[in-house]
């Protein structure tokens, strides 16, 4: 087949209009367009940047240009193998996008032979956010470094690199060190690994939870080379703080003992990312594990996973058996090159700068309520009020009075509960510490709120305190009155 | 800027991958797919002929490399005109298509500077009904002329028609011969435009109502130079049968009269189209009319308008004045390449394969509730069959029964109705001629019916039938006993 | 069969799930959406308001929701009739949306009887505009009339418009008094109709072109009763002003001779808009016509009229002879519910902040070149600047120079130019005066323009313009030195 | 808020339009769709059946509607979690879908509160995959189980499968006994969790490939109870046959040992689901994993684990450690419903039947060549034929050449080819065994290929292996010509 290109098909060599009814002045105004996409296209891959922003049908188009590479779409293609990526549906069909999935039975990051035009979309996708974290989030250490794009979420993530860290390990160390945090997730990760959870208890400090470093140097010591890794969290509910990973991975580079964190949203603030450059400066930093729908606004379901090793993390990779769904890589692909880096600057910079507005407005309907703000430094994207003035029932009742009132992700801690995840009991479960002493309400800045959503927020949440304050009272009116009706009976 | 090819891109010039990860064996595969997709756009726009059919996923990548022309997706355009076909709605951007319309402010079948890849699938929308009508339906006619496709209705493209030959007619040319037929867009195109209608009636012989040529030579005759032209219909509802245009052509070629035929469906029917044929090869045939939602099984709003006459066809599309929403050619241009000429064969042969059994099921209704099908050879699309047996009132329950019950496009036509239509006076509207006697009920078998549409077509007519019928019986016997008990009473 | 909504469908009747696994708090809190979803369109139909804007994912489920009503998406129908909507393509299918067109064959905004939720989409969409004009647009007399919805662009509507007037005037009333404004489109209009056109010059105050008001009357007097109306313009491309439609309407009031406002692009204008209150207030409007495309930023092809009598809109819309194509109501309802009414006050207030910052760039880069900006007050869309230093050649160059760099819109009207449109003579065209004196360019700052392009639009441009003198310099250097060589030679 | 419906909004409690100008009757013709499309979903989950296949654009209506249930698509929904399905692009806002993912941090198998529609969808999917599988495929014993459906490939749910297992074994469980199956990604699953290979051998028996039982026993009896389970594969590339299930079920339920079939592409083999039936029947199956891709032809990346047993499948959604991507569940769902039990059925039965025709045409390539197929009784899917007249690395030109003629998923296996995957190393890699003895060329009658593909296949592969030929005789022919030369020399 000769190579043909758009611009060969609609002028001829005569430059003349194939459909001579179309002037070629306006094909070359046409195909002038088309070049510039296609050059975004080039600099991406030879320079290796993320490409300025692309109007939305420009990217349609190169979604659909690459994708109509793959084999399956292929008009003379006929496939004898037993997996073709043939569509039973005329819907999925009429959709588009990687059919073929991502990666090889060998590697999720293996470029698929019947699909050149995904791979190409996942190169993209690979430049797209490492330029973000080295560039936009300053993490330099990425420059000698790769990142991996995985289509699992970020406990799975994780439980991905505890079993690659568990293969080059030797097989006594089978525990792993983890900083408590109260999310299901990350403990399932190491239980399902059918590994040993060894709690590091955290301590209160003032309002603030935190990991107690003391004792994670003492279970280190105690534990040595039986501890596969240690896992910390960097983003977490108020009032518990980000871990001082750059502390603990001194302390780990010190005993050797691989470091994993937990990065999950942590990626919209700077302060942890920071930290996480000290850290890996300064200490020890094997993985580091983010979600991608947190951080960059895409549907639930992937992470990215990073470190200073690129070794370790091509190994990652490797851990995957098999070809992955290529949804995740597809729609990071369109969030890449709609929003680009300055996009992305600006989302999370509008969250940097919305956050005293949050804290203001939190605050003040604490105060109004004759509760306060928990102080939780350390913390920028989730923050914690009191409920000292509410019964645990009624701090129940607010929960899912906020929830049916629209208010979504806001938790209701209250004291005293017990927890048991496969068989591990946590006390005070919720608050990441045995006992906080205190009920409280959390709720979260986070990357893509709206400064019209902090004020809503206000508005509704102190409507529900009022309003279970009102149900209290009347309850107790009533009361009051048939104590009065029973002593007028007396 | 460069020229850039989708190739140079993915390899560059020294043979090697731009994006090095990627095994050029892989993408050069890839490659030949796009090739191979551009290559069928290059036999059709050099060779005119409709490409066989594409798979789904490549002709969206068509759509979108082609609308990717239009100055408003060039990265780098910047609109400084008071129309730019910018978007407000990010819904709408998300779609794709053809934003900037078709044609230009003189000329609906200009192209448009502004959006050169809109223009190539006008090109090709054009080339591909052409194909159609010239060798599919053998309209070998067209070989030394055009088709137009019109944005708009057969009824305003009728219009249109009329326009054009007001134009080029003498000033008193201002009536309208119109062979009757019952249906409101043809009469609303004549008096839109100012016109006079001349109804020519028509006559019933045995079952059929058919155009009385007679009646109209002599009015033809009478009105003489004040004629403009003659409207004829071919495709309609029974028990009205296509006009004999044959007949009808040649008396209008030895009057010198211009001849527009109204065949709104009738694309699908071979009988019709050798009509056609014979019609512009023995007589004067100027327009003939066709719905591409009709024929081509596209959304409503588009026509087709051609004939033997370049130029006159060309003078049709001047008489648009401005640009037209480009859905109806985007629309057609999807279903032209995802069905290809061989799949619009099959379409319109299923039809005919099926009609026997449409009659057979029919005539057994008819038969099975003591009524009998309309004879009413010469219409192949529309049938009918007697309801007799049913008074006026029934016929009007009948009517709407079927239209909850969901069989939709059944007539039912009660006798005696008149309507006036824009200051004219109809009798026996519906029927196409002033008395036919007998009500009736009508339904087609258009392009698109299935089987098993016509065996649940058959099941539904007949228990609704039998249902008026025991409905009837109720009230007859509730009636005789209330007879019954008065006459006790005495 | 048994009424069930979707609350129905997921709780049953004792309170429990249908699904038992899923717990009923979850989805009363989704239905909870649901319902808000439902309110938004009821407070739309019945207090016939725009709604606030909706999110996209919200817009498109009641978009297949209303759209699944329509009879050819019911799973039970059966089809039979020779239009059932059915689509060939597998990816029209795929692609949903008001298949079946709107409108019936005597009126295109009737309800169509097979497309219950099409209708639903037209009266929200009349409701929108309406409310936008009424309310947004200050047009207090639209409360007691109506607007049409056209998918036809603002030429043809405009010529439906005269068609509509010529039905209820005299036969001898064939002439149109048409305020000249060169642009090919309204000329077409009229000469499509067969009416004669009747230009009213315009004549040249300082830098303005204007309509001559004498002239006018003058001509009204003069034709008298064979004039079927006057077409006016207000908005136009500099030098032309707005028409002082406020005056006309006047006259024409006094005269009896309906008035059609040609409005293509005028309402974002609130100059514009505040002459049209005033005319319908002090004068005769008989239809006003703009642009949806231009107005409200859809896809190009539709037009939206209105006027102060209720009959003469509802009468144009039975000029339609049959339905039309769904698409421009279906864009327009996604982008009326996606922006909202505060969104296109935001839109259209962007444009008037970002006039003054246009007005200068463009001056500076006239001034910058030796040129200046035409002096054109009242038009506060479109300006000029002039090429005086600058050879007809010259012009023309630039013309074609600036639509290759993408600057698309900008147009260079050289002096001298005649044009003959329908066998209509028209000296200076683009101008619109016989002679204007000097080339100028014109650029526009309409709707949807972004403070980013205005700087581009001067670079561009400044460059451009820039490089014509250089290559002049250049070609006059070459010439000189040819000079001197042929010198040197004698 | 108030409870809403559709026919609520449209239809008054008078029995009036809403919108007065839509004539009620539509309305509810219409409304009889809509509620007719809830019925197909009330049965769904009430009767726990897959649904009579639905019209796309109720697909899409069913689909909108219920996703807008979520959460984050609520107009009036506050997030003020971290995690709360935003969407930075626009273009992935415009398509909708489960973008809240599915499951539950503890479960991916959980109701995920934030998307209640999304849970409906899920709870859909399920029902139709047990649906087919338990009444389609005639797999009885899943009335009293259940399946789980991950949004992973084949090899990570294995993977999950192993864990699962694990975690309910004694901790010295740690190997796996793996029937040998030459392909990556399953040995990369038992790799990854850390647990040791038993590899079973295979033995030659005539052209086939299959487990040596005798082996697998005495393994079994010397590793003991260190034997966490034995891994058998069901769909396999010829010459390798599918594994005696049913014997070695009956082997691993006297020896009390864990049974994880490996069944990637074996759903649509009537004979593979027989053994499936019988080995739950008459011994031990804890879990069999499906590939979706491969058998219900939708996007790589996802699969069904069915068994026996409830409480084990059930268990394996518990080891998913978090909310998984929503795509795989989507797309399923799409499938299902547009597809339907029947077409699922009649996709599998037209692949039974082209089965015959595959094999007539490969054989005839086979003698023509002077080679023939191999005799691989029991494996329906897959095939071969000998490359006996070729060298090593015309084998290996082949298989490059059918891929660039766009024969994909052809495999070309030569002999003597050893490979080390994970520091195990396999002799004959690729035939599944340590010698095969001969070259060797594979293609798959699998689900979704066309007569026509057959056909092609064919000619394609016959031209290819003359090519070659030619090829050889060419440089045949140029060496002896060459020798000649020096023989004349000489």
């Amino acid at each position: 087949m000769p190579k043909l290109d758009i611009a060969g098909v609609l002028i001829g060599a005569n430059g003349k209009s194939t459909a001579s009814e179309i002037p070629v002045n306006h094909l070359r105004v046409g195909l002038s367009a088309h070049s510039s996409l296609l050059s975004h296209l080039l600099r991406t891959l030879s320079n290796r940047v993320l490409p300025p922003p692309l109007p939305p049908p420009q990217i349609l188009t190169l979604l659909h240009l690459l994708t109509s590479l793959d084999t399956q779409n292929h008009p003379q293609n006929i496939g004898c193998g037993e997996r073709e990526a043939r569509l039973a549906s005329s819907l999925l069909l009429s959709r588009g996008g990687l059919i073929h999935g991502i990666g090889r039975s060998g590697d999720v990051n293996e470029m698929q032979p019947k699909a050149a035009g995904s791979s190409v979309i996942c190169c993209v996708v690979k430049i797209g956010v490492k330029d973000l974290l080295q560039n936009s989030l300053k993490m330099a250490f990425l420059k000698k470094s790769t990142v991996t794009v995985l289509p699992t979420c970020t406990g799975l993530s994780i439980l991905l690199c505890l079993l690659t860290l568990k293969k080059s390990s030797p097989p006594t160390a089978t525990k792993v060190l983890w900083c408590r945090i109260d999310q299901k997730s990350c403990i399932k990760s190491v239980q399902s690994c059918g590994l040993t959870l060894l709690t590091v208890p955290t301590k209160k400090v003032n309002d603030t939870v935190t990991t107690d470093l003391v004792a994670l140097s003492s279970l280190l010591a105690f534990h040595g080379s039986s501890v596969l890794c240690c896992i910390t969290t960097t983003s977490c509910f108020a009032p518990r703080v980000p871990d001082d990973i750059v502390s603990i991975s001194k302390i780990l580079k010190s005993k050797n003992t691989p470091h994993l964190i937990n990065n999950a949203y942590g990626l919209q603030s700077n302060f942890i990312n920071d930290m996480l450059v000290q850290s890996v400066n300064k200490g020890r930093v094997d993985y580091v594990v983010s979600s991608l729908d947190k951080n960059f606004m895409v549907p639930v379901g992937g992470a990215v996973v990073f470190g200073p090793d690129k070794g370790k993390i091509k190994e990652l990779g490797k851990m995957y058996p098999g070809r992955a769904n290529g949804r995740v890589v597809e729609d990071l692909f369109v969030s890449l090159l709609e929003v680009g880096r300055e996009g992305y600057e600006e989302l999370w910079e509008y969250r940097r700068r919305l956050l005293p507005k949050f804290v203001k407005v939190f605050g003040e309907v604490a105060e109004a309520n004759g509760e306060r703000l928990l102080k939780t430094e350390g913390n920028d994207i989730s923050f914690g009020m009191t409920l000292e003035n509410f019964t645990n029932e009624e701090c129940g009742d607010i929960g899912s009075m906020l929830f049916t009132r629209c208010l979504s992700g806001c938790r209701v801690v209250p004291t005293g509960v017990s927890k048991n995840i496969g068989g591990e009991e946590f006390r005070g479960f919720g608050s990441s510490t045995d006992d906080y002493g205190v009920c409280y309400l959390t709720a979260a800045c986070a990357v893509g709120m709206k400064e019209r959503e902090v004020n809503e927020f206000g508005k509704r949440l102190d409507s529900c305190l009022k309003e279970v304050v009102k149900k209290r009272e009347k309850r107790e009116r009533k009361k009051e009155k048939e104590k009065e009706k029973e002593k007028e009976k007396e």
